[in-house]
């Protein structure tokens, strides 16, 4: 479907109707749905919902459509987003000196499984700068020492401002953000390499080893001010057995990180992911 | 959520608003819709929902709602369905000689994992009668041979309208069904001891050893007159290695027919799966 | 293969020769060596092996083999164990309330699946007598209360005792065992129902909801002093959605438990399971 | 481990004393055996085995030691290989128009996971001579048509000679190989992206698809004459629902691909595959 579409994501308080009031706000301005999908999280007491519509034959202008979707969500005590299909966002990829997640993004970038443009690479590294220039993008490396840190996150900031990015992806960054940070900038999504909540923090497959496990795992979040304890996107797992040195296991982790992150960005860049509490619907 | 739901399962033609219209009638009638999922195959053309909810203050008598909902549906020329939760269907379970599915889908019907009675197992050999008794379930022995098969499946049909069956559970059965047979009775689960289409047919555990596959799987699916080729519901796979014999495979395989089994099982009598051509939407 | 044999689970420091010294002392006594899976831990300079031979055509009668492989395995500092495959080994299976894993383990038994005896049940409630009356297994209802433990504890030894039990299963016991105990049997397989370590301790499912996890799992290991940081065995998982309840988990999760824990005793009844530190080398 | 060891890939027809008399060629010539795993293939009659040891006081020249262990396989009718972890192999990358495979192997090249050269790629399609530009990898484009195949062919085996190419990768070269190429340059990786033996030959997804399975997957195998059918080293599977269209099938197997093809190449390289009949050991 490459025609251009709108998408609602919407969060509010269960109650009778909302199905039908969200459907007859496209219907009645005749729009043609062509992804609808609702969740309700009883224990919550919250409706969920996902709704994606064709632009073409839609009624309302675009710059109508808030306002006007805004009276019905309003007495409904609704939180919601909209987002259009043809609007393409803008991602800032951080590396620190691995380079396999970083070479998967462009290439799904590339090959358009990827809907968004990579104009920026940040990285505390100068490592991977012949990558960037490669493929074109700016590369900016900004060391990080814990004196530093603040000054060089106020520099962070002015890139993604400079940059005009919507998206943060964190792929094997490697560093903490600071709560200031995520607090002026909240759109980031971390890969961490491991089952969370197992192993959080440094080494998680060094532990893993050390622990005897039998399978691995890799993990796409939110970042919020805890670590590793943002909203989980996606969780994929390999096995593993006795056979397998640490060197092994990170060299599997590779493969999961890869594809985990992967998936997560592709489904946040669709609008298929709803955070609620420390939860996330993903209506995939 | 165990208060008595309603449950529309509905199939057609794609045109605008049909969420809407689905939704208001549901709405207009005072209820509450706990579960709606749809989904749109563009290359079939086709609308595909469920929609479940209370029945505890919805306007309309059970009776009617039938009714009702037929003046909207005929005019989309949809396909659709409807079910109430608190009718219990009725399964019959066929077997050969193999206890394990048998055992599994008993012990989760008793565990309340799958809503329905079993009150009725029929099987071409007398070997798990003891099975039947221990539990107080009917077994009736139908041997089957070339010559006495339209007979047996005679009294067959008939078995299933004296215990009232609803769904019949092939649980390892190991017979073709007539065609006949399935267009009389046409509800049939079955569990294939394969990943389809790969080994259709007799032996498929043999023939994988010998293809040397790494992987096997089960596939749970409808039955219809060409054997094997029915709707998917579920399947699953497991890893197998040159170290694993064809006794192996077997035993690995049966850990999953368990479970593929009574994943499509518990699908089907929560009204989630719709068929449409030989395809499913499973609504999970 | 169901001609007896005898299986040397090995591990000592790694040199030179050790695959020479081992595999010589089976073939200079006239010994058919039918599996032999050998590992080496560099990081530990472990070298691990397990060999399985048949009796028949074997020189050495049977009390005279763990004497004669003495005298190789001293000198190189090696631990080791000798089992006959035509020993039957005695299971006591422990339980609360919950009745899928006992199920799990009686039917494989009972199939052939384990080859083992399961002579006793021990239980802390009353509830699940009627299965060992079904099967003709011996139930033995122990309460346990803080103040009771030391003496109940002191029973249960009794008991394993008594039926000469070589193998404890705590097939969802959910009483965590005093050291005590654990130091005079320490033979005992543990399922929890989480993918360790993650949500160790109670209420794993609950915690895995509230953390938002895409995937869940279970883990069977060795009991140790250290509530559920014993050495693992067998890990699986299986994915879940938003749209997952708690109680969802919880049935997903008895799928698991039933097949890893099964498959974990499965390996240790076939000696194929070698503890070393806190980790498992499975001779699968 | 990077120092320089040998490896032995052997088959024979199972007897007493092999595990003894392999361990004993290294352990009498002073070799320390650091890898050694066995499988006895009853139902073939067939000891396989592998054997990798350190060359470092290896009392033995290495252009002494295929004689020295060939007067102990000549006797036992043996078939065995020889190879040296220090000798790189040299790969050929046969691609169409898709880069995924492509991009993958050289980044696996590239980061050390794979150890081999990879001097040479061919196309039946120009479009990918950029990705050879930029690594630096000879790009040769002979398109195929069936009168002009025979003359192709020989140009292909021409270049293998020249580059001096131990393995061909066809990573989506989506064309036939003829039976007298593989006759003179039999080893050869393909992947195919199904999980074999359902869908062999054209078009996997869009069969997959039109069948409605809920797993799609892909095959890693050694290309023989009968198409799609020769032994299998790896596979794996992804689930798929409903809402996945062909385009997101071919999108989801893109992933399986990649790593399924890696991880068989991997194997190979590390002498780890042993074929036998129409099947694959894998010491993994």
């Amino acid at each position: 479907m490459n025609r251009p579409t709108a998408t609602l994501l919407i969060s509010c308080p269960d109650q009778k109707g909302l199905v039908a009031k969200f459907a007859n706000f496209i219907y009645s301005n005749g729009g043609n749905i062509i992804h609808a999908d609702q969740h309700t999280d009883f224990s919550a007491g919250l409706f969920l919902t996902r709704i994606e519509w064709e632009l073409e034959g839609f009624n309302l202008p675009r710059d109508i459509i808030s306002a006007a979707f805004g009276s019905i969500a309003q007495p409904l005590n609704a939180q919601w987003q909209l987002h259009f299909s043809d609007q393409t966002p803008r991602i800032a990829v951080w590396v620190s000196r691995q380079d396999h997640c970083l070479f998967d993004l462009i290439w799904r970038q590339r090959s358009q499984e990827l809907r968004a443009e990579i104009p920026l690479i940040i990285s505390n590294h100068p490592h991977l700068q012949g990558i960037a220039e490669q493929f074109g993008i700016a590369y900016h490396h900004i060391p990080i020492t814990p004196d530093t840190k603040p000054d060089q996150e106020a520099k962070q900031l002015k890139l993604l401002q400079q940059y005009q990015i919507d998206l943060v992806v964190l792929a094997k960054y490697m560093q903490v953000l600071s709560s200031d940070f995520i607090a002026q900038f909240p759109r980031i999504i971390n890969i961490h390499h491991s089952f969370l909540p197992a192993f959080p923090g440094a080494n998680p497959y060094h532990r893993a080893y050390d622990r005897g496990v039998k399978i691995i795992g890799a993990t796409a979040h939110y970042v919020t001010q805890d670590l590793d304890e943002g909203p989980i996107i996606e969780q994929d797992v390999v096995r593993v057995s006795h056979r397998d040195q640490v060197d092994d296991l990170i060299r599997k982790g590779k493969d999961l990180e890869r594809v985990v992150l992967a998936r997560a960005v592709r489904l946040h860049l669709q609008n298929r992911v709803l955070v609620y509490g420390n939860r996330t619907a993903v209506f995939a």
